[in-house]
């Protein structure tokens, strides 16, 4: 069955924005916001393309979870708390509506997850591949959002939860990880899939951290964009990368790929800095959020960043996705 | 020479940004905006692939006045002033240099004349068609949008320019149009490819319209559509649709593909509602913003549409661009 737009609409995307103030029940030409005096309105774009993103076969469900959560995630590393969005939607022929069904009760899921509905967007059809573009609005009190170019020379380096899962769960899909024990590799699948975004660690660590992003194509490209941004350097002590259990089964057993995944994408961690007399402020947030925190390194002089094993720098095979 | 994404955006993005507030250079996870406690954000999104709105081998900055020109249409028939742009780009591997720079130059260009500048955006390569999806900011003043909802019966209809000139562009693109004048030809191809956004029309019908949009999809659905949103019925007189030199010449010529056309999608211009006590402050906009308007219809119950010629309903080929 071919699924024409104004179907579309009525059958699954006016659910969307039922609720959404503003969102003029998807009828209008445009949508309308209205924000108080004393917020600021954070806005990022991800685009996702099957065959690029995610494969022509990826259910409706997962494919959602992966686009809306990576949008979240930016909202996160602002430390803006999330409100609404916009949903580009070019769909392929191939487009059914099992497929559609999926892509919608997953981002119902989320929007009741984060508090947040579909404000508009734009349905386009007969695509020669899958494309998601979401454009996710969040709000921040006036001047408190999080800044990637705000870090100090003598500020810590932290990260959210554990690093390399996202591309460790890529590998996996690739099967590149043949003998790996089914509850690892459904965690490190479910992390690829499904990004966490840390949106509670962001708002709380709003006054704490000194500069913050989130690390969406690997730690040290991130890290050395946080670092141009900011006019410093790092060094990052690769000792103390916080990894998960599946992780560190992998650094044991496949140790090339796990050095090629521990600076792999998808993780959608927090990685953020904080003077060191916030140490303290840092570990109540990771509690409250209950979101763990770890050190990972320390903001230098220079526009460098080092990866360094006790005093001796490393150099990993792969440093990261330049996109 | 393939463009990667840190080259495009230093190369180009960075520059249509520079003097964006809020933009923060493009450096961040995400944009900021802060809006003062008086207006409302009108928001709209637009997505266009190749191969679908335009072909593989168009030029730039045809692509861009086209994409970028429907996403201000849409601020203009909510009544707003234009603000900033989200650009979602997703490049195919042939998308090279000079096809950058041409893209980039329009984008310029419009952003001279509209005020605005880019906000943010995303950029992915590698994509099996050319897909752009911009997210357009509008300002209005609270409570004073134009919106679809509103038409009531006895309100005249009203629409601005001339019509079927894009569809009529288009169908010289496709070769159905041999023997027209290169005067005529030319005129509808630039009405094909550059969107007119009615912006100072939209804004000056603010308090003087009571209903409102934009017609992208053709006349009689977008009228439709209209009227569905307003819970009312039309009847608009054939005789009074205001034609181009180049469209009166197709209708004389070629009735079967004017005919076909006056219905089709790609015109850009107002259509609009105001009660007849109105019609000279509708005909002082006309004037103020040096924009033709003309009456072509009437709002009256029910919920039906028709072209009427005389006393008799016409029958079109075609009633629009169904997406």
């Amino acid at each position: 069955m071919e699924l024409k737009e104004s179907f579309i609409l009525e059958t699954w995307l006016k659910s969307l924005a039922q609720d959404t103030h503003g969102a003029l029940g998807l009828l209008d030409d445009a949508a309308l916001l209205h924000l108080p005096e004393d917020v600021e309105l954070v806005i990022t774009t991800d685009m996702a393309q099957e065959g690029i993103h995610f494969l022509p076969t990826q259910r409706g469900g997962l494919v959602a979870s992966k686009v809306l959560g990576a949008n979240l995630s930016d909202l996160a590393a602002m430390g803006a708390t999330p409100y609404c969005y916009q949903l580009a939607l070019g769909l392929t022929d191939n487009q059914y509506a099992a497929w559609m069904d999926a892509f919608v009760v997953t981002l119902a899921d989320m929007q009741r997850t984060h508090g947040i509905g579909l404000l508009g967007g734009d349905t386009i059809r007969g695509c020669a591949a899958l494309t998601i573009s979401i454009t996710a609005f969040g709000i921040v009190p006036r001047g408190r959002a999080l800044m990637r170019t705000t870090a100090k020379v003598g500020d810590t380096v932290y990260m959210t939860g554990t690093l390399g899962d996202g591309a460790l769960g890529l590998a996996f899909l690739q099967h590149k990880m043949l003998d790996i024990d089914e509850s690892y590799s459904q965690f490190l699948q479910h992390r690829y899939w499904h990004p966490t975004p840390r949106l509670h660690t962001g708002q709380a660590l709003r006054g704490i951290a000194s500069a913050c992003m989130d690390i969406s194509d690997g730690l040290l490209v991130d890290c050395g964009k946080l670092c141009a941004a900011s006019h410093v350097g790092a060094v990052i002590d690769y000792a103390r990368l916080p990894l998960s259990s599946a992780a560190r089964w992998a650094k044991e057993h496949m140790p090339t790929l796990f050095a090629e995944c521990i600076s792999g994408g998808d993780d959608y961690e927090l990685l953020f800095t904080a003077p060191p007399e916030k140490e303290e402020a840092v570990m109540q947030v990771a509690t409250l959020s209950k979101t763990p925190i770890t050190a990972i390194g320390q903001i230098i002089e220079g526009d460098k960043v080092t990866l360094v094993e006790g005093t001796t720098p490393l150099i990993l095979p792969y440093i990261g996705y330049e996109h």
